[in-house]
């Protein structure tokens, strides 16, 4: 069955109204690295979480426990850099303290505390300098880049140094708006022990779960660029770039009126969209983590629609996984799935 | 029954050999807050964490669930400034990334990340500078001030700005060896909503869990000295010092070789002697987290000498809290124990 739904104007995460997302990234000398900024609207967004790769990295989880007295996030921060990299929160929260904008808990108005809860990815090494990682700076300059436009996709900010398999990863987003009107998006941040490639046809695997007409123009690719693709991953292999360490991580948003429990509920659904789209995935030697994100700017759900939104929300992580396999770019030894399978995606163009 | 068992050497954390604790904390001109560092040996100590209070601030609790890779933790960052103060285990991180300590990820030898918890109490505002929180130089001065000497207690590190109640509260540390050989301590930072004085007697609730002799020259307080404290609170209270959120945290430590999922399991323990020392206790308005650190020095154990150090661990909390009221410091208008109570304590001293 082709879906009939349609994604939002930009096919991308900040279709939510009111969010914003920011890249920040630096490459070359030794850097191959970043981070990226989700921003909600200044009231913050009923935020969830789920972790359920066995190597996380991640800052403010607990306080999203639906238990827990905070309901809503303020931003939620991904970054390259392994646990160096959670020093860019700190970026982003006194950016936002600045702003005044966060959990009230001061006698004075503006006396707030930013919740900005955070997960990272493994790219130590990846461009050369093993301690290149972002700091503190790189969450305020992602945070100054930030804007409620498409969000671009590949090769940046978290993406910057992102490794999927033996293929270069990124940043991918996708959205998709439902009969009610809800609109549900996804972006990932594609660095997996795992792979995106079926290795019986060199196809993403993700690319199933499109929608009407979203990855019409992809086909597998010739036998004669797979035969190579499996030579040179041999070699990129034996050179000891195969290091253990990756983690995909990544947010889901609606406009929605979610409970945190929902959130909980719903960033554990994602992660089935993961799974559709990277084989093996969740192992030992990945972090992966989705936080999600409910604006509460539409309406409240009954279990029908809320359901409706789950399905939709693992289908955008699958699509945005695809998408973000699609934009990556090469970056000296690792290669992209454009460069290394050309004959797969000469007739796709992002629509 | 009194218990038969003794403290170790210096009846602190640092009684479970191999451990170091370090303070840093800022005093005066707007500051009142600072940052505490327990360090592990080199080859880490094996973790758990359990997360109790509503409204917790939180740094790489993840990598502690038992389901996860990473086994071993360097450092555990206890910190004022609420979740600004998370900003502090970078520093940690970046000195023990210099020294080579950490979990190996990379291709060459001293390729590590540090693997460093955190957990942060509020504090905000009580010195005056509602932003002036620890940053990421307070951990690597708390790093550089860790010892193995007997742990400093009191209104220092993070328990520069702590509050019990109305109460000084501060760093308290207690140890215990058990007839196995077994050493087991705690480190606690007192900062809570509730109380841990028993209102009907103005006693410390914990004082009764000491070891032999440990509380002997404790003394219920004279009735002119409560009502002047009953009277006092009122007033305090009053001029709008009774902002609602705190946050006890704390470290218990063995030198036990223990399992991750053990250690989990001593960490949620040492809540319940939290629970006997601090009344109400893990409120909507704390982020009570503990952390369990377990060595390895020592033999691995059967079920019910682990049970044991169990009960011990809950015990040495609570007399943890108990040190840290009595060693407590007035701080402008924040008065201790000791001061607003002299009668109570002139006969003790501690061993």
């Amino acid at each position: 069955m082709t879906s009939t739904l349609r994604p939002g104007p930009t096919n991308t995460l900040t279709d939510v109204a009111g969010l914003k997302v920011g890249h920040y990234h630096r490459v070359g000398a030794g850097w191959l690295t970043g981070t990226t900024v989700v921003l909600t609207p200044p009231e913050g967004a009923v935020g969830g979480v789920d972790v359920r790769g066995g190597g996380p990295g991640t800052r403010e989880t607990d306080v999203l426990d639906p238990r827990n007295l905070v309901e809503r996030v303020h931003a939620v921060v991904l970054g390259g850099g392994s646990a160096y990299g959670l020093a860019a929160a700190t970026g982003v929260m006194e950016r936002l303290a600045d702003a005044k904008i966060g959990f009230p808990v001061g006698t004075v108005e503006g006396q707030v505390v930013p919740i900005v809860p955070a997960a990272v990815l493994f790219d130590l090494g990846r461009g050369g300098e093993f301690r290149a990682t972002p700091g503190v700076e790189f969450g305020a300059a992602a945070y100054d880049a930030a804007s409620v436009g498409p969000v671009e996709l590949g090769a940046v900010g978290a993406g910057a140094g992102a490794l999927a398999g033996d293929v270069k990863g990124g940043v991918g987003s996708a959205s998709v708006v439902l009969d009610t009107g809800v609109t549900v998006a996804a972006l990932a941040v594609v660095n997996a022990v795992g792979s995106t490639i079926d290795p019986a046809t060199g196809e993403l695997y993700g690319a199933r779960f499109g929608l009407a007409g979203e990855f019409d123009g992809l086909r597998a690719p010739d036998e004669s660029e797979r035969a190579a693709a499996a030579e040179a991953t041999t070699a990129v292999t034996g050179a000891g770039l195969g290091e253990p360490f990756h983690t995909t991580i990544g947010v889901v948003a609606t406009d929605a009126t979610l409970t945190k429990a929902q959130c909980q509920k719903l960033a554990g659904i994602a992660h089935d969209g993961m799974a559709r789209a990277i084989r093996p995935v969740h192992s030992m030697f990945d972090g992966d983590t989705v936080f999600a994100l409910a604006t509460g700017a539409g309406p409240g759900l009954d279990p029908v629609a809320f359901n409706d939104v789950l399905a939709a929300a693992a289908d955008a992580f699958s699509r945005a996984v695809v998408h973000g396999m699609l934009a990556a770019t090469s970056a000296g030894a690792f290669r992209s799935y454009a460069d290394i399978y050309p004959s797969a995606v000469k007739e796709w163009k992002r629509a």
